[in-house]
């Protein structure tokens, strides 16, 4: 038993594939943001324009977030110390649930230290909770909740992606009286499309499921209050459990799940990845709080994202370059090859100062490279001018066909 | 399909069995600690006194660690706003990565949003990318490495806690050229006893298999430089990986693994709680490097644990209270009743504002209920006359034999 080769070979099939990850070394400029400073090259930091972060609204840099950060800093320290049940159960992490439950219409909410763990601690422990339960999971459900559906051991069946029929297919072939739950995302971060969520939760009445809906890539960003696509089309109250992380538009780091009293107290005492590790540093509850709070009020965030997404879309379709089919703020152009998606996002790091990262298999479908593009309130027109100039150069020189 | 009665049985059970859950609402007062501000009652926040916290050295307090916070907080903002792949790779993370690496004498070091998701997300990878691999778990191994090993899908062999002849027995048993990993923790937090780490390692020299060490409540604590107790007993080298957190001694939060380049490659490029997460925020990142940094040069705070674990072994025996044989900072007092083991931690902090959590099932096995302390360097001997005064109360109150 050779393990270095195994390794070694592992590594080297990435290569082979032209999809070995580098991670492009950064940091942020606070209070200029989208700009940062990249350490990549030899000759120490040099600025870009960062077109890539899912702090979609820059809330991460907001001056309300960082005084509550700081003074949170001041008042109690820097980690909790504890489980949630040993120690590690402060003040504030009872006031963030209670906002995120009121924000999503739900009687509690629970929180974990990513979106990812929320995922795959919920899913897994329902799916074991329930006896003979099947889960419906859209085909391009996130890892996590994948990881989650694994976890459970439970059958899965996976259906098209927001095809309501092949959904209803699969819930009439099932036994009408085993548990059932319809696991699926509203906005889809690769693709930015959006599930039909009201008709999801017809099906659900119709044939007695359970619902869970990933609003991850929604949460602050829709909703008169930020409470994501499904307080934008007044369904909240129809979905079982919804599930949000508070590292994207909220700006900091730490996941959550919303739903019934009693639900949530059955995750809260089963769920291993929520019991076995310490809780969120208190510093980032109390950033979140800031965020959640500010978000519920305050519009002209999610507006000037909006208008952004649509400004740049509308050049870059203007420029011939092919942007994917999205109805929402995540802009795709897709490239279909790994290792020219690479070298795309390369150039316009080097040459012209844009991260971009590039997007290959794991993350998207082989054959569905592409670059994602996600413009905020605080990227100008002039920016995107640039961008989209840089890249019609790019697609010239590298002779790929611009799109009628 | 009765949903909601399934959910509101499993809850119904916890209470019958009386290992429901009520987690303490505290706040704790930054340079004060072991004070902290509980808001259980209806009368406002209380002082009380924490005795059960994973935050061994006070760290999560320590002024160099709050400043290196603050500054970065005002240098970059709150959250990374991307996984590591995606924007969220900061300078931070590498330097704190190769910190950790020196750290434990390996080539590399790879962060994970928890110690968690660290034991997870490497040992499911592991165990799949290693063909008809069989993984050796000690019985009392951490949720967190079980579901990495469930995960992982691969054969799983449990040898007795600690117990070198059943391992070998295990080893022997299993095919020559089979691969191998023996999975074990360093120091068992729960009973404080410790691995014989370097005897493990011969076993898996004799049996070419891999070591993966769980070092969570010896980080900091342990070691000249804080390298736990593989740098205390010189055999770092000697193992494959080496697990640590950042959320206790290291007083933040976050986890990590430390190995060679290869490895550490394969599980950052293969790992899917690695991949797709947003990265740990950066303001926690500087303060665990400000924490990291500290404890390799002081020794101040390790041995001030050490010489508090030791005092209030010492009282309690003295007091006739039936302390566990602990060889470490883990001063566990068996009590044998999940109900008896809250009641006296009710009592604890209603009438005397001392906090110490009951340890129940499923933390630890039924039938070994405990009370669980860790004394640090800021408890003071008075704090440990009070609390040996206040058991001796209780266990005459509830009249439970005192022990020889
Ligand atoms: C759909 C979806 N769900 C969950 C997650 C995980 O959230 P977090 O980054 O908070 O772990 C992500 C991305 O990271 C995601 O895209
Ligand atoms: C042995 C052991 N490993 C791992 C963990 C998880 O570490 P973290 O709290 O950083 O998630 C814990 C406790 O939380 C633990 O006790």
């Amino acid at each position: 038993m050779d393990y270095n080769r195994i390794f070694q070979d592992a590594i080297d099939r990435l290569h082979a594939e032209g999809r070995y990850r580098v991670f492009i070394d950064i940091l942020r400029n606070r209070g200029n943001y989208p700009n940062a400073r990249c350490f990549a090259g030899h000759n120490g930091a040099r600025p870009i324009t960062v077109w890539c972060s899912n702090d979609y609204l820059g809330m991460g840099q907001h001056p309300d977030v960082i005084a509550a950060m700081e003074e949170t800093l001041r008042d109690v320290g820097a980690g909790s110390g504890g489980t949630r049940n040993i120690g590690g159960n402060t003040h504030y992490h009872l006031e963030l649930e209670n906002e995120l439950a009121e924000l999503h219409g739900k009687e509690a909410a629970l929180l974990f230290t990513s979106g990812y763990i929320s995922n795959e601690a919920t899913l897994s422990t329902l799916g074991k909770l329930l006896p003979g339960c099947i889960v419906f999971s859209d085909e391009l459900n996130h890892a996590s909740m994948i990881a989650g559906i694994r976890g459970a051991g439970c059958e899965k069946r996976v259906f098209r992606h927001n095809d309501l029929e092949h959904l209803e297919e699969l819930l009439a072939e099932a036994p009408r009286d085993a548990a059932k739950l319809i696991a699926f995302e509203s906005v889809y971060s690769m693709d930015g499309d959006i599930a039909p969520i009201a008709e999801i939760c017809d099906l659900a009445d119709k044939y007695n499921a359970l619902t869970y809906l990933d609003e991850v890539h929604a949460v602050g960003m829709y909703g008169d209050h930020g409470g994501g696509i499904s307080e934008r089309d007044g369904v909240a109250h129809r979905l079982t459990i919804i599930e949000g992380t508070l590292a994207k538009a909220f700006g900091i780091m730490g996941g959550y799940i919303a739903a019934s009293k009693t639900l949530t107290d059955v995750i809260r005492s089963y769920a291993p990845g929520f019991i076995f590790t310490t809780s969120l540093a208190p510093v980032l509850v109390a950033g979140a709080l800031a965020s959640v709070r500010h978000l519920k009020s305050s519009s002209v965030e999610r507006e000037g994202q909006q208008a952004a997404a649509e400004m740049l879309k509308t050049k870059m379709r203007g420029a011939g370059l092919p942007v994917m089919p999205s109805t929402t703020h995540i802009v795709p152009l897709l490239v279909g090859d790994p290792a020219k998606c690479k070298k795309i996002s390369d150039i316009l790091l080097i040459e012209y100062g844009v991260y971009v990262q590039p997007i290959n298999y794991p993350t998207v479908p082989r054959g569905t490279e592409r670059l994602r593009f996600t413009p905020g309130p605080n990227h100008s027109e002039a920016m995107m001018d640039d961008l989209v100039r840089a890249l019609v150069e790019i697609w010239d020189r590298l002779e790929m066909r611009i799109a009628a």
